[in-house]
């Protein structure tokens, strides 16, 4: 997670943190034991994006988006889960490329099941997972699905408000509109969206210092088969790693998507689960 | 962890960085081709670590040790583990405290067993597990014997060197003569330095801004029983959830630590592995 | 599956039967030793499909649409999985539903995975597996992954051409023009695709004993949340089970459909595999 | 499963078909709410039984028994496990045979807890699991029983009976009388029955297009030792596959095994689950 | 396991024991190390036999007859698996008795693959696994089937000849004639046979001190069903707990069952694996 | 285990045995519903212990313990766990070594589980784990947590005073004063206690027949690094095996050590459970 800086003089309480590992544990305690106490927890992946983007893309662009909505509403963010599922030749370019570490399925749910499900047993009311890596979704999904049946068979009370997982990627909440703009020549599709114009203008809004145009490339987006091929034809992905170029990308572009999908999301969020919405504060 | 700022100005690419995922996939590719890539990883928890010290104090704390021993030795940090195992009482307090999340023993080993394949498979030549939970390190030397055995029947190519991983726990680099410095009264033992002395005087050194040790309670060190009792007793833990008090805890204690512990860690790791032992550069 | 007769008089060989399981062994052992033998492994699932739909639907339209296949390009098809994993509130309406009964993620990864792995060790040359519900897909291609790291710790020998899994849904083979035909007013999303046209249709051309237009209902179609929520909120999914309705379901639709996915998806398979595309049998 | 023939003209509800998979979801839901709603889950396999039968034989006697004892004591026939348990050498030849694709022990258990914990979750009263394949018969059990704790932990409201789980070979109903009409001249044993005498009867006056008489092969019974041994000694299997010859098979025993076990299972079942035994209805 | 009394007087080195707990690592090593080096890993359980005989029983009599089958072919005996599946009541009388404790399958086959890997890995040349509860066969075959695949993954160097798992039950060298000798009024059948003649008698002469003849009770057979039910309808498992009275067992009989079958089971185990047939040796 | 003899004259009941396998089913059932019936399981392993003692030591002595201890508590001692998790190097030499076969952490943990939540389920009030191999003791804890968890699932009533596991290792109840005693030179530490003057004078006392001090072989102790490095640096490892040498072992420190650990280790108990303290009966 690209951290905000420590928010504390040296030894004295100040303002409470978004972050919740910068919490102490009795603030945390008190706040998690309030009736709307919501936990985002962004999902990436430690996964090449090309010889532009750092191989932390997904985990941070999930953790920044996280940290801005949870300003929002309320909520406050977990830890990232940094490494995710292993990265497919049609939305990641594959796993054999040097810069992707992975987690098999198993590892994955084991991971996300147990800190779901510690979240919700210590009586934090909602858990919202924020996913940034394509390939993890079905995999958080099952996490999601097993917490909730531990939580069950521990007996846990909860409550007059059962508690609630929600789980979504954040390119859900990319609009129509903005695709649009962001994409004046159409939008090539989501499927090669790997390293491509969208993920590059969120990091130079957000994160300039980890992008390096220069070292950018031009070519053409992937052509990739309708089904997926194990072993991958390791020709089939170009030889940036990414899907599509990151031609056109720029902070700018950036900034609309970035603005766009967090007052989306947490306005989605704020009416599901009954939070309010405040005033955008100002930007980290 | 806590990041060291972004390190190069938008669009620009300048310094390597020391963090993994900071690189991009094209560096990485290259640097982990050389004879001497070496990676650490840092293993923290998710736990409470009483009303003064941050709920990622072990992450943290690893995190930041890996950093300094990387910058030493010409290595590269990962993302942490930032959940670790259950904390058990005698250790940590007991896995009942608000603050605590954890993760059970499945899946802490398949999360490191995955990613220590991982880098080995990339050509990465050694890993270095730099763990900051007592509470992980078994489930830890566990995943490194299964990483090792997944790179065997893959039938890896493992050249000249055999890939190692190494694994250890930063408190073990204190040495008698720095305990006595930062206890004159005598050491209480590493199984009650749990949001004592050590941890606390570290943070205030490293990251001040996460210590409120106006809300540092003084108490007894925790008399715990010789055995484990499942379920926890959950007096025997003191209220703050510390078992010894940070009492006497400073910054400069916390220097002399820090200083110390990586010095001999990055000394140690640069004569088992045959790496360059670089001048001590400015701590970030 | 839904089978084609018996074919053969008693006790008598005659044709080569294109399901698996009516082989014997022996013919299988000689089928199997050539150079382009081809297996098609159907996936679908047990879940309701709304009044009018069979549980089964999923499971029979993959295997039938794998036996036309089959018969294109000389492959065999083995017996599908039959069932799947949980349906998901916005692709399948819930795994609450009646008439749903589902395997979890390990449960799917494990049989899938030994089924791939068996078939490839025992010499089959390629493994096509053809999904006809939605939820499976990731969990496939995980059993697809594992398999192929199975052989290899089995130090299979794999000959001059190593032996591949393809991975695909039938529906990737529907194209714009396909669609523009079957949804007139406009296609509604694959999303909101369950128990509606498509569904209805494919079934109403190859199977109409198994469908009850009488038992249909009309109603809009679901307007579902950009989230996944777990538990789900039960009024969410329409009363029917379906995520559309369908209306305008016919059997004219359903041939056009199946002769275009299945000419699509044996060229493309013929193509990758380097097979025969052979002349369009008489459909069973 | 060798299956009924599409019960019901195009588009049109009439009877209820007894193989669960053809039903619409609400007709199950309200056949599954009723007080003696049960279901018979058949297991087989996917096994080389010599040149004469299919590959699928296990799984096709299974389910046609099902089909046949559902339909006297009303009940339904979800669809087969249709890969099962490694073929072991003095039960089935040898999992190493050509045509046997095994599941291994944790897939087949996984893949039947769940689906038995899941229709007993959906409020089915009883499950019967008809196994047709010897070497599935404890890892059954193991399901069964892990998906009575599934149902125990999930909280399930049992109602004043509790749901049971039945599971039994359909062999065990092959009465002493009934062996000694079809062995004149001395039962072989049951372990030596692969693709013998009992099999390859009840396939020919089930599904006699299915077996090839003209390809069985004579020869004495495989004797084989009374330790298993692993890696098998392959010579200890038959060629042919078979550990008894199919010598003396015909319709008319097969007529004879089926009346007689579907009676004697159907009775069984009638009186254990206070089932009402119809008249025997004409055998599809 | 009942063991043999310390072999060796104080401090001195003397003949070397059977057991292989007993033996010193380096005299270990030389053994192993043989062309021959046999081990038997003897399973049993920790089940109740009524109220006559011990809780051990399963185990004590498959160590008890694995050193003498070892004594009389060189072979070498490993601690026991001393807890074993789960009780059946149609075998063991029920799981849900006390005195019964028990692991599930994924235990007892994870424990058991680890052996009898390391044995293997260790350049034993031949693993017998000596069964003496009937509910573990199954389990221990699919992990004698994952240990092998285990050995393979691994790349373990297997010499000319590769190592071999032998897996038996000891009942199954009990001879039709030794049968007619026991039971004279006609064999009940083993399904029956728990705590009842056989088990009773092999104590008496094995293990007198263990049984409590005066605590037996006389009653009839259980007369159980063709099928599993579970849970169980408890009234069917007599109150004792055994399936069949213990009436007319004596140490005669026991000791004629021990004689037989240790004989038949050396000289099987002699045959096949090429060992010497020692004479028998004064028993223990 | 080493075992007492058998405690009862042929067919006859007389006093109550330790071990619980030597107990019948009836007399454990009516123990076991006591309100004290407290079991201790032993946990050892099979591993090199050098040239002079057996590799069944750890088992060995924590029985031994286990036995002496519970008969001054008056609980009962069940089967032991044989086998242990994986040696390492820095504390029993590594995993590698001849005489060493171990489990993996899966296979420990999950037979422990099953072990403890079935005396806990059968009614038994409190388990007490006596670990006599280092590496256990996170595995056995992680066992206790998940089996007091299967516990809470099962619905398990649990009365007035709630079960609790106990989980210590013997060592811990060495006083600095007995340490004193039996190293006059100076404690080396519990790191490389491995064959060496604890152990080595435990058997000496205990089992002196099964001890060869002929055999043993003076060494200094072994220096290990502060990390642990996989696969280990074989040469690290002494050749004897053993961590450091037997010298100056005897069966009088053997014999002080035992007296001291059982009496704490009883007294701790006693206190602890509310189980009365007995005179210390004659040691067996």
């Amino acid at each position: 997670m690209i951290s905000t800086p420590d928010p504390r003089p040296t030894g004295q309480t100040t303002a409470e943190p978004t972050r919740l590992a910068h919490l102490d544990a009795h603030t945390y305690r008190d706040w998690a034991a309030g009736e709307q106490s919501t936990v985002i927890l962004p999902a990436g992946a430690f996964e090449q994006h090309g010889p532009h983007l750092p191989l932390g893309t997904d985990a941070i662009l999930s953790s920044t988006i996280a940290e801005a909505v949870a300003s929002r509403i309320g909520a406050k963010v977990a830890e990232p889960l940094s490494y995710g599922y292993k990265s497919q030749q049609k939305s990641g370019g594959g796993d054999h490329l040097a810069g992707t570490v992975s987690l098999d399925a198993a590892a994955l749910i084991a991971q996300a099941r147990c800190i779901m499900a510690g979240f919700l047993q210590q009586g934090v009311r909602h858990l919202v997972v924020l996913n940034g890596h394509y390939e993890n979704y079905q995999f958080l999904y099952e996490a999601a699905d097993l917490a909730l049946g531990d939580l069950r068979s521990a007996g846990h009370d909860v409550g007059p408000v059962a508690p609630a997982i929600l789980l979504l990627s954040y390119w859900d909440y990319v609009t129509e509109d903005t695709l649009e703009t962001v994409y004046p020549d159409g939008f090539p599709g989501w499927d090669i969206e790997h390293g491509g114009v969208l993920e590059t203008s969120l990091m130079l809004h957000l994160h300039p210092g980890l992008v390096a145009m220069d070292r950018a490339v031009s070519h053409p987006p992937a052509a990739l088969p309708r089904f997926d091929r194990l072993p991958v034809v390791v020709s089939r992905t170009p030889e940036t790693g990414c899907l599509s170029a990151p031609d056109g990308s720029d902070a700018r572009k950036g900034s609309l998507l970035f603005e766009k999908v967090t007052a989306e999301l947490a306005g989605d969020l704020a009416t599901e689960l009954g939070l309010p919405a405040r005033e955008v504060p100002e930007t980290s």
